[in-house]
């Protein structure tokens, strides 16, 4: 994203749109080849996540939702791993320079890089042929070695997750029309979009994160799934109450209703809620650190020895069968 | 990219091709949402670059040379701050899995990565209903606030780059079929065509280039346009003799029968060459430190005051108007 004197359209671009942006001292007024980031002692947490058109997000979602959802499925991440935002570096695939998406894009960007103290700190710029692609690559601190990691969970713990799961994967089925969007009213459908289009990266949750869990992941690809991986590099498996997963209040309609079942809503992407496992004795302490950083938290099950997929258990205790666990690209 | 218990196709596809080259321990085996950087005292440099299929590649591009051109155009720029390789993460965005093309993807980035000592870290695997998007970023390390910026040039420095100038334009060129291709013998076609598909990284430059450059950039929209760059941030200008610029044999050729004009080739894109400028009396110096490094130098102008467009002088003194300076992609 480097651009000296504007000497073609895509430095003009970046010099009116994305510099303002890059306030930080790294970011070197995107004048350079490169950004830099700062030694403090603290470990750097990198992460990185691609958003494309037609995959991630629709066409004609609107460009501030497009680049808040870009910039908060990375900072989910940096959260769920107890990591502090310490900037991000973007690369934008464009089909052409159009100023009436890119004005209202960049000004979101640069609301959250605020709002989430995450400053923009370099980027690239190219034209595609194909959908918009927005990749962002994102850093956060730990102190060393503090990264809470996927693989620390041990038979016996809690496994809990913050907010709430499958609103996003409703917002997606709203979006697309059919029976999820006839069956909710307009103002289920504003939440449940919502959900959908710009996450709630749980960043007050890090640092309680960093302290109390053995494990962490966000739940990106769906909570079934993506359990089944912590489980996977953790070497153990998991019961988990299909009651006790929470739902907001328009799931749980549509759930009651019989419009969705709840395997619908667990194997479904785009959550970005943190899934963590905390050992017995410090879940009472944990709850209430979550409770004063205002995140909600619920209790799902337990980590059990064993090696199979994670059971996940009905009312009477029966086990549901699911069809599929998560998102796959492929 | 990111992958427990294979679940999924993109969880397996990302075990069998991306986790035998993550054997950096920040790298956490490709079990975990994000990477690791241990501080060591020295600042961290961060580039990014992304190459899109018929933008930056051409779809028949054999993969071996895609995933060495994505790594080492964000290698140049680490290059040319000063820089010595830390690591980098990959977003790969694919239409489909196919193996024929991803084994040797993979297999030539792991041989780059660790020809370079460049270590994958990390990344994310996504599906797109258009071109083929390879989005790398690369981290490197210098000794605090000794990245060499754009910024420093000043007047009396000379103007030097490395390689030579204009053979991936070439090489482009022929890979388009036309006149180009017409005029050139098989020899010359692959060594220009490998210019354009495998860029050469100047690390071996990197420390030397921190030692003795007032300023640097890689060379990769075009020569005339980067040095503009160069020129604009440092807040100067500069005179360049374009008979100084540096041809390889096969360009010379093209030039000497009229085929292509020498202002096509510094302003075409994709050298990867470093551009630098040097302080007078330290040139000899920096040219002995090349030299020993092995990469050729060339000195082809000098930086002058003022905040014009710099000076493409030809044989007798005239100056050469240029009709473009650089590859813009809006």
């Amino acid at each position: 994203m480097a651009s000296g004197k504007p000497a073609s359209g895509e430095d003009s671009l970046i010099a009116r749109y994305f510099r303002p942006l890059a306030t930080d001292p790294g970011a070197f007024n995107l004048d350079d080849d490169a950004a830099g980031l700062k030694p403090n002692g603290d470990d750097i947490v990198v992460t990185t996540d691609a958003i494309i058109e037609g995959v991630h997000f629709l066409a004609d979602d609107p460009p501030d939702t497009v680049a808040r959802k870009a910039l908060r499925v990375n900072l989910s991440d940096l959260a769920a791993k107890g990591a502090t935002p310490a900037g991000f570096v973007l690369t934008l695939a464009l089909r052409r320079a159009d100023e009436g998406w890119l004005k209202p894009f960049a000004a979101a960007l640069g609301e959250d890089a605020a709002l989430f103290g995450c400053p923009l700190l370099g980027g690239d710029t190219v034209s595609t042929p194909g959908p918009l692609m927005i990749s962002v690559t994102a850093f956060g601190r730990v102190p060393p070695g503090k990264m809470v990691h996927r693989s620390g969970a041990k038979p016996g713990e809690r496994v809990m997750v913050t907010g709430t799961i499958g609103d996003a994967t409703l917002g997606l089925a709203i979006l697309k029309g059919g029976k999820i969007h006839a069956a909710t009213d307009t103002a289920a459908r504003e939440i449940l979009v919502g959900r959908y289009r710009v996450p709630q990266p749980r960043l007050t949750l890090a640092e309680i994160v960093r302290e109390y869990a053995s494990a962490s992941m966000d739940v990106s690809d769906g909570l079934a799934g993506d359990l089944t991986k912590l489980c996977g590099v953790s070497g153990v498996s998991a019961v988990i109450g299909l009651e006790q997963v929470p739902l907001s209040d328009a799931a749980r309609g549509l759930v009651s209703r019989g419009i969705v079942g709840p395997e619908t809503l667990i194997a479904g992407g785009d959550d970005y809620e943190i899934l963590c496992t905390i050992p017995e004795g410090r879940v009472e302490a944990f709850e209430a650190a979550a409770q004063r950083a205002g995140v909600a938290l619920s209790s799902i099950g337990t980590i059990v020895a064993g090696s199979s997929v994670p059971k996940f258990v009905g009312k009477e205790g029966k086990e549901i069968a699911l069809e599929r666990l998560s998102y796959s690209h492929f």
